[in-house]
């Protein structure tokens, strides 16, 4: 990697629903939190100048990529690729694949990120498909769900190499040490699944990672298992199903409340705890969620992404860095031979 | 429907974990509840005779049907119904389905009440692939996931029929008037999901329904949808993974009770009402899920089935006769034309 001194992230400025503003000031805390750490913002200067002016914020005007487009969530990848090399995700995922910088992060239009990603970075040799993944809190800690949906119809040898790229990342980003895998599947038996789910099970068995074959639904919420590999369709619902549970408890102890007057004053005295135990529900505090596969850092962030998010998905680019992650990931890739076949002769 | 007098509901006394106790529990205390109702237990005579001996309780023995064999929870579906036709499950179903009851109840091994009832009852004309519905309290009410797990690989015409089979549920039990029924995908958009998925909002959309096409995961918990029609496999996951979520509340509860004097001072204040909150979330409190698509009522219960979730489920079972599900369902399928084609010319 080309950087001896500070580690550089370069920030998609454009990319959230309160793009450039909540962008902005995450980069800011961000640098503030680690010397070593250098931003650059990609995004219209003009836009990211007023926010600065407007706040009085001083940030190096020098670290501003310029970029006269931008990819908006209502977008097409593809198109927006073909479309948009002007754009805020176009001039700075180009800026890192040139070796001007050593991580990307965007909280943009999620497919978009994912294509431009691929397109510019390309894949790590020996991958059909990258993934991105999404950290679940579980009893323990994290379970990370590999793919959370950046493909829809994910074969079976997709999914071996998600368990492959996603226990190198959980190893590596996760601290731990030897992280488990399993295939989500409807039973713990190995004669459960779907057709691919079961076919995943004998393709990442020779793999030599510390594999639990099948696991279910409830064991990602148990942290039976760091790892969970399953289709991109399955864990995209998942990950927006686990979204609306907070949603759905907080309306639970809302109408709880107005059953009485000693209700309310109960759920009022407990407030403050409830929002201390939700806060640890809550994913997009912990920094965004990584893509992997590709010949480069990018991390994805929640559109809607507080500074907090931001500031922990830069701090995220950083450690990956500096953890030479796509190394990593490259070298695990290179000594396996995924079965593109799927198991058959 | 034969039955000019009370309502009978057969129950599966061997079936749960803790059968046939809290079986017959249950029935006892339905009967009480609903003196239109009468409850025929199907199980080992001597074994059910033991329990009302020892907890000193009364039952009109002539109404057990006397059962020499048991499916148990690790019985493969299809090789019980070979070799148990003794059992409580095929004596039980037959008994209903010769006319002398009315519905039937199983706490038992999930598959296999499936295909027993699926072999003995044969499936509603018009019909390719039975299912089985899970109820997920969500904000509003209850969404109804078809299918939660009968069929690991549903093709599209199957989620056509569950769209089907559910809203007419839906309507009938869930005493919603028009009840609108989504595919669960991972976008809004028509152009979003999988291969399935997708086609199956094609073949669902002339179907006469109060359609509303995609839905994603966080709709089910948000009460957006009345019905959410998936795959099995994706469907049993999600079921699995909501049952997950009271654990890890309850973990991360305890987990900020013991950082500190006052706050475990403040969780015991809120404990009971922690408990009546997370009592809406324990859906086995509903009374079981139906099996819809086979001529005849099958309420399938949870294998941890309290005496109370036994109950409801009898209640439940007795309410499905009363309101002549059957017809309702066999009358709504034979309207519909299903493109076993998927679509394809």
């Amino acid at each position: 990697m080309p950087n001896p001194g500070k580690c550089k992230v370069v920030l998609d400025a454009m990319g959230g629903d309160f793009a450039p503003e909540n962008e902005i000031l995450g980069a800011i805390q961000a640098e503030k939190e680690d010397s070593n750490l250098e931003v650059w913002l990609a995004g219209k200067k003009d836009e990211i100048e007023k926010v600065l002016r407007e706040k009085n914020l001083q940030f190096d005007l020098s670290r501003i990529i310029d970029s006269e487009q931008v990819v908006t969530m209502n977008d097409l990848p593809v198109q927006a690729y073909k479309e948009k090399q002007g754009s805020s995700l176009a001039k700075g995922l180009n800026f890192v694949k040139n070796g001007d910088a050593d991580a990307f992060v965007s909280a943009g239009n999620t497919g978009a990120v994912m294509t431009f990603s691929l397109m510019i970075y390309r894949k790590i040799k020996g991958i059909d498909r990258p993934t991105i993944g999404t950290l679940m809190p579980c009893i323990g800690g994290f379970c990370t769900i590999f793919d959370a949906g950046a493909s829809v119809d994910s074969k079976a040898h997709h999914l071996a190499e998600y368990a492959v790229l996603g226990s190198i990342y959980a190893r590596e980003m996760l601290n731990k040490p030897n992280p488990s895998v399993g295939v989500l599947s409807v039973g713990e038996e190995e004669s459960k699944g779907n057709e691919i789910s079961k076919k995943a099970v004998q393709l990442i068995k020779p793999l030599g990672l510390n594999f639990k074959g099948n696991v279910e639904g409830k064991d990602i919420l148990k942290g039976n298992v760091d790892v969970a590999v399953c289709d991109g369709f399955t864990g995209n619902i998942i990950l927006k199903f686990a979204e609306g549970v907070t949603h759905l408890l907080k309306h639970l102890i809302k109408e709880y409340a107005e059953e009485g007057f000693f209700k309310k004053i109960r759920v009022g005295l407990f407030k403050s705890s409830l929002k201390s135990i939700f806060s640890k529900l809550n994913y997009e505090n912990y920094g965004g969620v990584p893509l992997l596969g590709v010949n480069g850092i990018t991390i994805i962030g929640h559109g809607s992404s507080s500074p907090l998010a931001i500031k922990n998905m830069i701090h995220k680019a950083a450690e990956a860095h500096r953890k030479d992650l796509i190394s990593k990931l490259t070298e695990a890739v290179a000594s396996r031979n995924f079965d593109h076949n799927e198991g058959n002769p």
